[in-house]
C-alpha cells in the first residue's frame, strides 16, 4: 500500500482578476483555494499518493466550499476541523511582461486557521500517515499557531513519521525579523528530514556566511553545512534567473554531504504562484520512491518547470508529463 | 444649484456566485462594492443629485478599486480617507424560490472603516453639503465607530445640514442587544430629520407597545408618537408580504402627525439586497423636492419596487422609470 | 422541391447587456444580428424552408460577421450585397418585472442598407424564389429605400411571387406621421398577399373607424374591410394583454371575409423582441402548406408563443415544438 | 460512527447550453458530472453521511476530471475503477415556460461503465458500507451490466447491507419493453429494502391494475401490495402536477401497509433534472435516522422541493435548509 | 464563375477547456465543430471560393448545431446527410510552454459519419463541383468508410473533378499498421491530383528509403519520385522545427519533378490544431489560380503561418492577410 | 494644491472580441470607453492628478454608461455636455503574432461629439484648470469640430493654461491630405506648449526634409527646429521597432534645443492601443513635476512601456510601477 502523506497548514481563498486585468477593470473574479500545504498534497495526489490535509476551516459556506475544492484536487479532508468564522483571502492581479503581479490580502490574522488551537487537531490523524509536511508561514502567523505547528511536528516525528519543511520566509509576518525567526526555524529544522531552502535562507535566517559570489557556489558552500548541523536528510531548492527575454530554472539537491544540480530549464510562465510547491512535491515523490540523487533533482525540477505552465497555485502535474519533459518529448498535441 | 448630499458609512465588497449557484458550484464570482451609504447616494445620484461619500477605504488595490466603482455610480470620493489594510467582504449565494439567499461574511471588524478614527474624517467636507445620511450599522460595529458616527451627525446638524438615519438594526452586531442599542439610537434619532423605520423597530429598539395587530394599524399607533418624541420631520418605511406565489410592497410616510400609505405593488425580485436603500433614496429626493405627502410615499415606493428589479445592491433607477411605473406605463420594450 | 422564400430588409447588430444588467453595470455585451427580414426567414428555415436574404451589409469585418451569423440561422446570403461602411446597431438593456426593456440605437441612417441603391439588388435573385417578405420599417427609413422597397415588391409581384408585408409602424422614423405613411402603406398593401397587421394599424395608418370597444370586435369590424379594399389574401396579427402577474397572447386570421381567433395562451417571456416575427413565420408556413384557417391561426400563435421562450430576436422554433405545444405536451425534459 | 453509504451506477458528463440558449446559439457549454448514483450520494453527503461510489470511469483526463468532480460533492472515489475509453455524455438545452428542455445523448453504450465487467468491482468495498443504492437505468443498459448490477445487489444483501432501488424506467433503453423488464425488476425488488416507485410503475412494469382514477387513490390501491409482495420495507415517491402557472409536488410513503402523503408544495424550478434523487436522498436519510413515517415523507418531500431550486443534477441541500423549509422560514436573505 | 469546391470527411465537436486550464480546473468548455474537410473548405471559403461539404451528421440537435456552425464558416451544407445518432467529440486541454496539449476522444467509431453508408451520399452533388478534397483519416476509421471514401474519390475523378488528398496518418486508428495502410493509400494516391504529404509519409507509409539526413534533402530525394510514381500533379507539405524559444515553419512544393522551398517563418502559436489545413487551403487556392510554383509555396506557407495565429481549428484567413504577411506589413493595428 | 488637468476630445465605445477571436468567432464582446483625451487624463489620474474631461456624450443610456466608465478611471465628468444621439464605436479584433489587429468603425461622423457646437462647451470649466490637452483627431473630424477645438485651445492659452497637443495624424479622416492638414496643425502648434510628435510627422505634415537615414538622426535633425519654429517648450515621442521576436521602445525628448533619448526597452504587448497616451501622460506628469530632461524621458518611456502591458486603451499605471520598472525591480509577485 502506498504511503499516506499528511500536511499541516493554512488554506486561503485566492481571488483573481481574469485576463491580466486589474480588479478595477473587471466585474468578476476567478477563485480557487490553495496554500503551501494544499499545493504540496495536490502535487503528490496527482503523482498517485494518498494525501490528507490537517487544517481548520470556518464553519460556514466558504469553509465547506474550500473543503469541496480541496477534495477535487484529490486531497483528503477527513482531518479538517471546521471551526471559527473566516477564511483568509487574497486577490491576485496577474502581471504581464514588465508589469509585476500584485497581491492584496484580506485580514488573515482572524482566520479560522490562525485562531485555531491545538485542540482543533487530533493526533489520531497522525497515525494514518507516514510523512507530514509543514511550511514556514505557519511559524510566522502568531505565537499560538507557531507552537501548535512545532508540537504537531515533534509529535509526528515521535510517532515515526518523516517530516518535511518548506522554509518560506515571509518578512511582513515576522514583526521581530530574522532575530525572532531563527530559534523557531532551528527548532523546526531539528525535526525535519526534508527541507526546501536556498542559500539565501541560510544567510538571512540562520546567519551563515560565505565569500562565494555565484549562487551555485553559495549553495555548495552553505547548504551541506546546514544539512549536517540540523541532521537533515536532504535539502532541495531552485535557482531562478529572469531577464527581459526569458526565465530559467535550475534545481539543486543537498544529500549525503554533496550537492547535485539539475539541467537548466527555460520556463514559460502561465502561473507563477505555487511553482515552488510543484518542485517540492516532485522532490518528495522522488525521495519516497528511492530515486538516485541525480534523478531526484531532475524529477523535482521538471515538476517545478511544469508547475509554471499550469493554471492555479496547486500543482496538477502527472507522472507522465514529468517523464515526457525529461525526454524532451513535449510534442504539440497529444492525440 | 442642486443640493450636495453626503453620507457616512462602510463600503463592503460583495462577491456573488453567478446564476443561482452556490460557491462550491462555481469557479468565479461577480463582485461589486456597496453599503447602505453608497446605495442611498447611488440612488440619489441617478435621480440627479450631487453626492459625496465619507468613509475610509484601505490604502491598497482593493480600496482603489472600490473608489473607482463608487465613482462609476456617480458618487463622489473626494471625502474618502485611504487608510488601513482591509475592506469588509461578504459572499452572496442568491436563493431561488423556496431556497433563501445566504450571506457569508469575511472578517469585518478589522476593516479600514471599522478601525477608522475621527481623525480620518474632515469636517471641511460637511461644509460642502446640505444633507447627510447615516445608517444603524455604523452604530453597531464597535464603540469607536459609534462615537465617530454620532459626533459627525451632531456636528453636521450644528452646521445646518439636515440629517437622515436608517434604523437598520443588525442583531448579530449588538452583543448587548436592544438594551445596549436603545440609548444609542435615541441619541441619533434626536439629531435626525428623516428616518427609515418600521413599527417593529419602535417596539423592539425603542420599547414601545401597542395592542394593534395588523401592521398598518401598528404603524398608525406607534410611529407618529416616535416622530413627535424625537422631533423627526418624517419617518418612512415599507411593509412587505411574501407568500408562495408573490411578494407585495407598500410604503408609508409619517409626517405632520399623520400616516400616508402608498398603493400596494406586486414586486418581481431580481435582487433583494439594497431595495430598502432604493426606497429611501426615492423618499429623500421627494422630500428635497417638496412633494406632497401622498406624492412622497408613492414616489418612494415606486423607487423601492424598481430597486427589486435591478441588478446589484446600489439603486440605479432613473426619474423617468419611476414616473413610468407610477403611470403604469412599463411597456415591453422602449425603442 | 420546396419553395424558396426571400425577404428584403435591414440587418442590425443587437448588443445586449447580460443577466438583466444595465450597460453601466457590465463590461461585456452579448450580440447577434437580426432584423424583421432575417427573423422571418430564420423562422421559416427552422421549419424546413429554403430561404434567401436580400440586403446590403457593409464591406468590412462586421458585415462579414453578420453574413456568417445569418448563415448560421440557415438563411442564405447569396443575395447579400456588400457595400458601404456601417451596420446599424442597437443596445438592449433587458427589463425585469415592472422595469421595462430599453433600447438605444446607434446611427442607423448612415448604415449600408439605409444608404443602398436599387443597383445593389439584382432582380435575378427574385427568379429563384416563390415568395418574398417586406417590412414597414423599410418604408420608413428614407425616401430612397422606400422607393427601392416598393419597386422590388412590385417587380416580385410582376414575376409571379407572392408577397407578404409586416406593417410594423415605427413612429419615430416617420417625420411626417401617419399622413406621410398612409399612401406609402396603401401602395404596398395593394401588392401584398399576406399582411401582418392589427386593428390599431387600420385606425392609425389607414384612418379607418369603428365604434367597437373590445379589441376582438374591432378586429372583426375593421380588418375584413382592409383585406377586401386592398385585395389581401390573408391578414394575421396578435392581441397581447399584460397585467401584473402574466401575459397572454391570442392570434387572429382574416381570410375570405371572416376572422378566426386562436385559443388564448399564457406566455412566459424570455426574450420579447422578434416574437411577432415568430408568429408571422409560423403563419406563412401554414399558408404555404395549405392548412385550414383554424389550423393556420393556431399554428401561427403557437409559433409566436414559443418565440417568446427562445433566446434572441430570430426564431429557431422547430415544427415538432409547435406540434407539442398544440398537443399541450410540453413535458419537463425530453430524453 | 455514521453509516457509510454506497451506490452503484453510471456517471455521465452533462454539458449544458447556458442562459436558456440552444447549442446552436452559444459557443460554450457549462458542464458537470452526474448520474442517479452520484446524485443520491451527493444528497446524503450534504446531509452529513460518508459515501462511496462504485462505478467505472475511463482511464483518461475525462475520467480523472469526473472523479475530481465527484469528490468535490463529498462522495468518495476509492471504489471507482478506472478502465475503458469513454464517458457517457449528454447535452442539455434547458427549456423555458412552454418550451420543454431537450437532451441529446452521445453514444453511451460504449462507455467505460456500460462496458465494465464484474471484475471491475471489488466486493471488498461492500464491507465498508451499511447500505447500497441502485438504479433502474443500470438494469436497462445491456445484459452484462444488468447481471453485474443484480449480483452486486444480491452480494450486498448477503453481507448484511440494506439495499435501495430507484425504479427509474427508461423506455428507450429497453428494446424488449415492459415484458423484458418485469422479471429483471422483480429480481431486484426482492432484494431491495427501500424503493423509489410510483403507481404508474406498478401498472406498467409490474402489470398491476386498479379501478381508482385519482393518483393518490391509485397509490393507496397498488403500492402497499407491491411492498408486501416483494417484502419491501418502504416505498417512496412523488406526485407532481404542472399547469400553466405553477408546479406542485407531493410526496408519499408506503410503510407498514399504509400510505402517508406529505403536504403539497408549490415548486419554483431552477433545474428539474435530479430532483427525484434529491427526494430519495432525503427519504434515505430520514429512514436511517429512524424518523416517524410522517416525518420521513415531509423531510423527503422538502428535500425534493429544494432540489428543484438548486443548480445541477446533484443535490447539495443542507439539513438546515430542509428544516427551514419545513418551518416555512425561507426568509429573503440570511445574514 | 468561381469553381465550387467539395470535400468529404467527418465533422467532430471540439470541446476546449478555456484559458489553458485542464478539464478538472474549469466548469465550462468552449466548443466548435471542425475536421480536416471542414477546415480546408473554411480556408477556401474565406479566400473567396464557394464550397460544399459532403458528410453525415446525426439527426438531432447536435447535428443541426454542427450544420449551423459549418454554414457560419461559409461552407455549404446542402450535401450533408442527416442520419444516425452521434457526433464524434474530442476534448482539448491546450498546453503552455513545455506542457503539451492533450486531446481526449469520445467514442468516434459509432458516430453518424463512421456508421454512414454509400447511400448517404448522392453523386448528384459531385456534379456541382470542380474539385473535391479527401483526408487520410477517412481511410483509417473502418473498412466501410474506407470503401465509401475511395469510391467517391474514383467517381469524382471519373466525372472530371480534380482530387486532393491529405495523407494525415493516424497510427492509433490503423490496427494493421503501415502494412494495412499502404495499399489503401496507394489506391487513393493514384486518384489524387494534389497531395499533402511529407518525406516521413513516403518512408513510413509507402516504404521508400533515402540516405539523406537533413529533412530538406529527404524531401528532394523522395517526393518527386512519389509524384511521378502515382501521377500526382503537385505535392505540398511543411517542415516545422520547435526549440525552447520558438517554432519555425517552412513549406515545400513538389511539381514538375522539382522541389521549391518557401522562406522560413517564425511562428507564434495561438492554436496549433488545423494549421496544416490552413496551409493546404492556401496551397489549393494558389493552384486553382494558376500561380507560379514559387508563389504557390509562399502563399501556402503564409496561409499556414496565419492559421497558427487564429483561434480554432478552421482557418479564417483572408486574402489580404496573406498578402500583408508576404509584404511583411503586419502592422500593429489596422485602423 | 495639485494642478487640475483638462482635456478636450472624443470618447468612443471600444468593443472587443475576447481571447484573440474574430467577431465571427464569438457571441460576446468586451467593451470600454476611451479616446486620446480620456486616456491621457486616466494616465494622469492614476499618477495622482485631478482631471476633468471636456466632451459631448449622447443624452441616452450609452452616454450615461460612458460617463460612468470615465469616472471609474478617476476622470471628472462635470464638464461633459450631454447632447445628441450617438456615440462613436469601434470593434477591435486583436491580432496575435504575425496576424495584425483589425479595427472596424461604426459611423463616427454623426456622433454627439462630432456634431457638437461651441455652445456645448463652457469656458467656465477652463477656469478650473492649469493645463489642457488636445489631440490631432479632433482637428480631422470635420470643420466645425476643428474650429471648436482651435478656439478652445486659444481661449485656454489666453486664460493662462498651458496646452499640450498630440499630433496623431489619421490619414483616412483628412480628405484633403497633408495639404489640408498643415495650416491647421500649424495653428495648433503655435498654441501648444507640449507636443507629442515624431520625425515622420515633421516630414509629412509640416513638409520638413532631412538627409539623415536613421530615425534617431532624423529626430535630431528635425524636431529641435520644429520646437523653435512654433515656440514649443517640449516635444516628446517614441521610436518603436518590431521584428519577428520582439518589440522595442525608445522615447525621446526635445527641449531647450537638444534631444534626449531614453534607454531602449524590450516590450511585451498585452494591449497596444493607447500606449502612446500612456507615454504622453507620463511625460506630462514629469513636466508638471519639474523633473530633469533625462528623468522626463525615462519616466515617460517607462509609462509607455507599462501601458503596453495593461489591459485596455486607458492607462492605469501607478507611480510605484513606473519607479519599479526604472529600478528594474519588476519582481514576479508582490506580496
Amino acid at each position: 500500500m502506498k504511503a499516506k502523506i499528511l500536511a499541516f497548514g493554512e488554506v486561503m481563498m485566492r481571488l483573481e482578476a481574469p485576463n491580466y486585468r486589474t480588479v478595477a477593470q473587471t466585474r468578476s473574479l476567478d477563485f480557487a483555494f490553495s496554500g503551501t500545504s494544499v499545493n504540496v498534497l495536490s502535487g503528490l495526489s496527482h503523482l498517485g499518493y494518498q494525501t490528507e490535509l490537517m487544517t481548520t476551516l470556518p464553519e460556514n459556506n466558504l469553509g465547506y466550499a474550500a473543503a469541496s475544492y480541496i477534495r477535487s484536487l484529490g486531497v483528503g479532508t477527513d482531518a479538517v476541523s471546521f471551526d471559527g468564522d473566516y477564511i483568509g483571502m487574497y486577490v491576485l492581479e496577474k502581471g504581464f511582461g514588465h508589469r509585476g503581479s500584485e497581491v492584496t490580502y484580506s485580514n488573515r490574522s482572524e482566520s479560522a486557521f490562525c485562531q485555531s488551537l491545538e485542540t482543533n487537531y487530533s493526533i489520531e490523524h497522525l497515525r494514518t500517515g507516514t510523512h507530514i509536511h509543514f511550511c514556514g508561514i505557519s511559524l510566522a502567523i502568531n505565537k499560538q499557531i507557531r507552537e501548535v505547528t512545532l508540537r504537531i511536528a515533534e509529535e509526528a516525528k515521535a510517532q515515526g513519521l518523516t517530516v518535511s519543511f518548506d522554509c518560506n520566509f515571509r518578512p511582513k509576518l515576522w514583526k521581530g525579523g530574522y532575530k525572532e525567526a531563527r530559534p523557531v526555524y532551528e527548532r523546526m529544522l531539528l525535526v525535519a528530514d526534508y527541507v526546501s531552502m536556498t542559500e539565501k535562507d541560510a544567510v538571512s535566517i540562520l546567519g551563515m556566511q560565505t565569500t562565494a559570489v555565484q549562487r551555485q557556489e553559495q549553495v555548495d558552500a552553505l547548504l551541506p553545512k546546514v544539512a549536517q548541523r540540523y541532521s537533515i536528510s536532504a535539502i532541495a531548492g531552485t535557482i531562478r534567473e529572469t531577464n527581459a527575454s526569458a526565465s530559467t530554472l535550475q534545481g539543486f539537491l543537498v544529500q549525503d554531504g554533496r550537492v547535485d544540480f539539475s539541467t537548466v530549464h527555460t520556463v514559460a510562465i502561465l502561473d507563477r504562484i505555487g511553482s515552488g510547491d510543484g518542485f517540492f512535491s516532485g522532490f518528495l515523490a522522488a525521495i519516497f520512491e528511492g530515486k538516485s540523487s541525480s534523478d531526484i533533482v531532475e524529477w523535482a525540477t521538471a515538476a517545478g518547470v511544469l508547475a509554471h505552465t499550469t493554471y492555479g497555485d496547486s500543482p496538477v502535474t502527472t507522472r507522465r508529463a514529468i517523464e515526457k519533459l525529461q525526454l524532451n518529448q513535449h510534442i504539440d498535441v497529444e492525440r
